[in-house]
């Protein structure tokens, strides 16, 4: 093999099967991992946590299941080890809220886990693509990119995909138009202060502005758009209250981002990334829609903005960016 | 079959979409539909439950992840005429065991919530398939039979499909070949009496009495496949014992079950039915190779059996008639 | 609909497998039928042709390889009673433009063959979906609206989806973004005067006209488009030229009509459909973004225009009916 | 990276999407490429054949779908450098017969063309594993595997991975049964001295003997048998004669063999491979029961076989021996 070559996109010559590796046997972890079993994301699959018992049982249980999914191997596992050489390890551990703790406690304490994980990840699989989903995403993903030293496209956050997913979801519902002609974003926090960019929101390629009635009758007006990124704010408090937590669409968001990583994709996701001037904000890792494929967290694409979504996005980042110093990063 | 219904969206002749019911929202139900959004099993998917916050936080769940399957919908309700000419009806809920409780008493608690549920069932999908996965399986199938009155091809149980993914997932493990090459079965009671055929098992068309050594060396021995046999009823339970439930395994396999009636696939499947005469059994509902398509249970294979496996498997149906007999069945 | 046919094997309420049909077993019929049985599309593929020793040797070369594809069946005959009840009928046939023979006169021979084929097909597929391929394709399509007498939502062409998949295409090759992410249409005549609508196309949400720099540093400007559209319409000749015919890509597409409507997935799609009003255009067959479900052709979408647009728009309709209106229609 | 973990099984780190390359743009070729695509076997899918126009228009006609199959991309290019780093090639390229040239003859351009083409494949992808498609294969296949040197793993043929797919086919028509619970083989030289393997076959678990009746009331007996053997023998040339070749169903079974090998699947598949000492032949190449992972041709399956069985194996053993001795192999 000439020297050149080593030198092309892709350098290594023989191919392997994919392996992703999931941290946190909880209930994002294991429907994550079920999720990508069934759909193939991966040839290899390992589902690691601290309580052994609990990981092994939860791998063997989608295990037993694999003959009615493409090919394919999962293993559960408390040994860091079994992570060994992944393509792509998804962080979906946390601490939980304790009773009377804050929000920046909680965050604290997600800090103080990521500072003891990161570095056994990055001894087993310096090269792997690092997608946080532990919440809150993006004060995560920032401090993790810190503590890793590795550069912003190769550590990056679910951020909003499962809230954009969210956000068509319901205008689907509202036009009758399949999800995937919805072409709207939200981006900005995976939290209260996320941002529905309505501006440039379309269906097919109609503005929403201009759409006409809902399949209710009703105008597709301003208080229609308001109802809706209300209602996707709302959503995960509703789904916790009636079933105590939120995983299985944040399982199937999450494994499309991995999809669009390992295949190689360059499809635009809303996953939480550091900003470097857009929308005039730096400094802060948050969503905004951006190319993502074998490399990572490409090109971060600026749609037009009304000037309230930039000031809306704008104050979004600030109160990011005072999380993460008032953690020390 | 009313006259106003031939008035409905679909006329009776062309196409409608794909319609399954799945009654509870439990851990099994909900990852049986998860499974089943995610292969595109159905069009429409109703997960069903009286407990309405939670059944409708579970559809939800799913629902918000729609973009990344193939289209389709899942609603969920508490309102039986939501699952109204479903193709298909699941039942994944049955009573929990209270302490103290006996086997037969639980089983006669569900026996009880049967013949509460079926008719009604009846009144809103009288032409479904109906697919009982509440344990114990071969017991609610026979009572859901005597009570719905509805032939044989049309309710049957999920039987030891998940023990057979089970046993073939085990013997792949153990040989290094693809779980779709190994051809064997387990029939009988879904549980503790249930049977490996291990006579005619085989790893590609080779018997598994002439596979020589397994990947670790040993000889493919009557050890060996006592081991596995053991570690296929033990499975559930050390299942249990890490994560509480098994529930990952039993929503893939039901969700096949599922794909080769609505497909119309023909597979050979080891679902729980009436036999008549398979293996000198009769007037039982137990797990058989039994060929699944449109038209539901079809014709039950009767692969080569050595004495001894014939004799588990009257004792296995000795022990289901037992149960049911007491039930008054 | 007849008595008896109430009595055939899938009562009227009951699921039924979906089954298609397609008509012409050239090259286009053929990579469709592939492409359908490879991607599952329906459960029952017809391959129809007068040609019978071909039309049985193209269906069993596909259903050879049935083993490798979800289950499913295909068949090849020469009768059109085999088509029966099919779901959807998709028409590939057409005369081959003869040596001298004008454009007109090719248009005149397919009206012929459709006089005669349409009535034997409504015959016996009075309520399937019904979509033209065969080419001029928007003529044919208004053809077989006028000699069925079909509503316009049960019988439309494949109109510019190709066009339209090729214009996404190139330019995601431009931009190095996903396929999916490319937002944009290409309306009126499948041929010559087509439009690409330009004016509303985004990548992810950014609009085209504030994209910035191309893959290779140009900038994506007039120039470009002007390229990207041409080579749109050239695409064709340059395959003929190379290898005699188009045929892979039109059978995705059509697979990819054919999915939608059967799955009911309310897509938008550049389908040709008879226009009343869209666009200030009225009483020609053409391609606009249109919602294809269960239902057929629905709602036709009118994104924001220029006026340049608009003008090529009623150029391309106005072509269009002096072709029907010459053949009588 | 430490020393050790280089001996590993998958010794690169970081993921590179799949790439395989297909040699030769007629119709087994192109069906191939088509098939690869829309089943999303590989990211990146190479057509290479001498003659420039029509490999990039097949190549063009199908990357035009792109849009409507996994993401991936497909280039055709008449120059052997854009193969390099492939992860996997296949050549389905060949002489074709002409006008009074025999077999043998035909086998000579063939081996000529070899090689020159091997060492020029190997120049650009020596650690690619090779799948031989060209006939005839078992030649052709030990011809390549002496002029490369390489390993048996790692260059094979797809043998009569398509003709057990016919006979499974052929038999799952006359029981009713999915394809899929067919276990049967055909093993020896694709081509008319190959043999069915019915001592082993069996439908679910039961064997051939011993499964009664068929679809249509016949007893499934030896004449039965015979009618089948001799039907996938024949199907080739009955196809052949309505087509004038037969490609879609061969795409779909080296995709499937592509598949097994890409995803470590270690799947059964009757590939042509070097045999030593299976069923007492060596020195040849051809069909027989293989497991075929990303290592390529591994263990060589041996079912119980009757004499019968076995002399007809050594029959077409010797007739391939002389062809590729006459050729100077």
């Amino acid at each position: 093999m000439s020297t050149e070559r080593a030198d092309t996109l892709y350098p290594t010559r023989r191919l392997r099967p994919s392996k992703i590796s999931i941290v946190g046997a909880g209930a994002v972890g294991t429907a994550l991992a079920y999720a990508c079993v069934i759909k193939g994301v991966a040839r290899d699959v390992v589902l690691y946590d601290i309580a052994k018992d609990r990981v092994e049982a939860e791998a063997l249980d989608i295990a037993h299941g694999i003959q009615f999914t493409p090919v394919g191997s999962i293993v559960g596992s408390d040994d860091v080890e079994a992570m060994r050489d992944s393509d792509m390890i998804i962080i979906t551990a946390g601490p939980k809220q304790k009773p009377g703790q804050s929000r920046l406690e909680l965050a604290g304490a997600t800090a103080a886990m990521l500072e003891k994980m990161i570095p056994s990840l990055l001894n087993v699989a310096p090269d792997a693509l690092y997608l946080m989903v532990t919440n809150p995403v993006d004060v995560a993903t920032y401090i993790a990119l810190k503590i890793s030293g590795l550069p912003r496209t190769q550590i990056f956050g679910s951020g909003t995909v499962l809230d954009t997913s969210r956000l068509r979801y319901l205008v689907s519902q509202a036009t009758g138009v399949a999800v995937r002609n919805i072409h709207a974003y939200i981006a900005g926090e995976h939290g209260d202060s996320e941002v529905a960019l309505w501006s440039c929101a379309e269906i097919g390629n109609v503005p929403v502005s201009r759409w006409g009635a809902t399949a209710d009758g009703r105008p597709f007006d301003d208080e229609i758009r308001s109802d809706i990124a209300h209602q996707v704010v709302r959503s995960a408090y509703t789904i916790i209250d009636g079933k105590g937590a939120t995983n299985y669409a944040i399982g199937l968001a999450a494994s499309n981002i991995i999809n669009a990583a390992l295949r190689d994709e360059e499809r635009v996701l809303t996953i939480s990334t550091l900003l470097d001037g857009w929308a005039g904000i730096s400094g802060v890792c948050m969503a905004a829609p951006t190319i993502v494929g074998i490399e990572g967290a490409g090109r971060v694409l600026e749609p037009p903005m009304t000037l309230d979504e930039r000031e809306a996005l704008s104050a979004s980042a600030l109160a990011l960016r005072h999380v993460t110093a008032d953690l020390g990063y």
